[in-house]
């Protein structure tokens, strides 16, 4: 039928879901009438990135308004920033699975509670480069942890429960063949590891903790290459886990 | 000397030092007289309450410009803000561990090049309470994970180190002792649960996924009281590990 859908059987016996931190909900919201004919879902890092998106869609689908300031329909608790423009929607994630993840958790309900039909969710935040061309767009077939596993340890009350972090292969290669439209970005499919921190756990040598030399660190990268690391960044995880598991077409690039 | 130090040989030999998330740097600002009699640096999850705590500290403190707009130090990246006002630094940091970290490694890094002395730092952030008063004021003693341990596993490359989670008692005592003078908010030293994840890691039954039953979570939660928890929230345990490397008076409540 292409609706998303939740896996919560406790759900459907709530009288009313309030969307919490983006200050949206079932009560006080018409969310059909609000998102029902969304078709794309755009997530990345920064709430002004997210805005700066969502004008450029504005112009280049032709909408009514381009050059206007656009409303923030998240903006009470200021957690996420969230821009509508047609069938677009642009939701900024802030850094970090943690916080993908409550972002997350509340859009795919949004979009179930909305009746959204055929939803693609597309991430499109910054990563760093692994032995590649600086500028490139890598598109992630599979998200590695730190380990090269594809596969995210999600603890539920205190069990530790693994889910696949593989990403929808088909919409990878649309995605890649769009890009031959736009010659001034290299763009790949790739590996792409997920992170639980930028500053030791990405092998920087310039947090403020830092207990191995650039050798290790250049020796971990390495064997971070070998395995198809392409790219590195700190949310793809979650988005392949819960996109898998809730039956939504996602990438992240 | 009650200087903040860093735990990173690296540092000393850098000829720059960009605090990329924070919009600052060693050689772009001046960073000792920018902030080098910074005393206290409170941080919590969102701008927006942030401004408005350093609005209030402002009006507290009798200090000029109260009640005109301040500006914010990381305004560029627009990853988090930053507001001054007298000797107090808040900071906002997102949600989650990941996110948080991000910032202490540069705000560290900021007090290290500032020559600040003898900070403390203070989490002033939500959190959910445990069996205790709603509003309560919960001062953490330790962070615990999900498993009830006082702990933080941090992945550096790919070794998994862990880190000792005990905030410092002293000044846990004299928060305490200052609540004496503010009887609305009830307020107590407890244990605080640091999770991963708002909703199946907080035992939430209102996620896009639960697969647990409210007995089932009830049980969880029963459990996390009787090993000491009195309230859950998603950052102090990485606020107390890095506090304590880095030699930081830290609190989190």
């Amino acid at each position: 039928t292409g609706l998303v859908h939740v896996n919560n059987p406790h759900l459907g016996t709530m009288e009313e879901d309030v969307l919490y931190h983006l200050d949206l909900g079932t009560k006080t919201h018409d969310l059909p009438a609000m998102f029902g004919d969304i078709k794309f879902v755009c997530v990345g890092g920064s709430p002004d990135r997210m805005r700066a998106f969502a004008q450029l869609m504005q112009e280049e689908l032709g909408l009514a308004g381009a050059g206007q300031e656009l409303a923030d329909a998240c903006a009470g608790p200021g957690r996420y920033a969230m821009y509508r423009v047609g069938p677009v929607l642009a939701v900024s994630h802030g850094m970090g699975i943690p916080s993908i993840s409550i972002m997350l958790h509340e859009l795919i309900k949004l979009l179930h509670h909305a009746k959204c039909r055929d939803v693609t969710i597309i991430r499109i935040g910054t990563s760093g480069g692994l032995g590649i061309e600086a500028g490139s767009v890598v598109i992630t077939d599979m998200a590695l942890d730190s380990s090269f596993r594809p596969r995210l340890e999600q603890v539920v009350l205190d069990d530790v429960v693994v889910r696949s972090t593989e990403l929808d292969k088909d919409l990878a290669r649309e995605l890649l063949a769009c890009s031959k439209d736009l010659p001034d970005f290299p763009t790949l499919i790739g590996h792409t590891m997920c992170t639980y921190d930028f500053y030791e756990g990405q092998g920087r040598l310039d947090g403020a903790l830092c207990s191995f030399s650039s050798e290790k660190k250049l020796e971990y990268l390495k064997r971070a290459y070998d395995a198809g690391v392409r790219n590195i960044e700190m949310e793809s995880a979650a988005l392949a886990a819960l996109c898998g598991l809730c039956g939504l077409r996602g990438e992240s690039c």
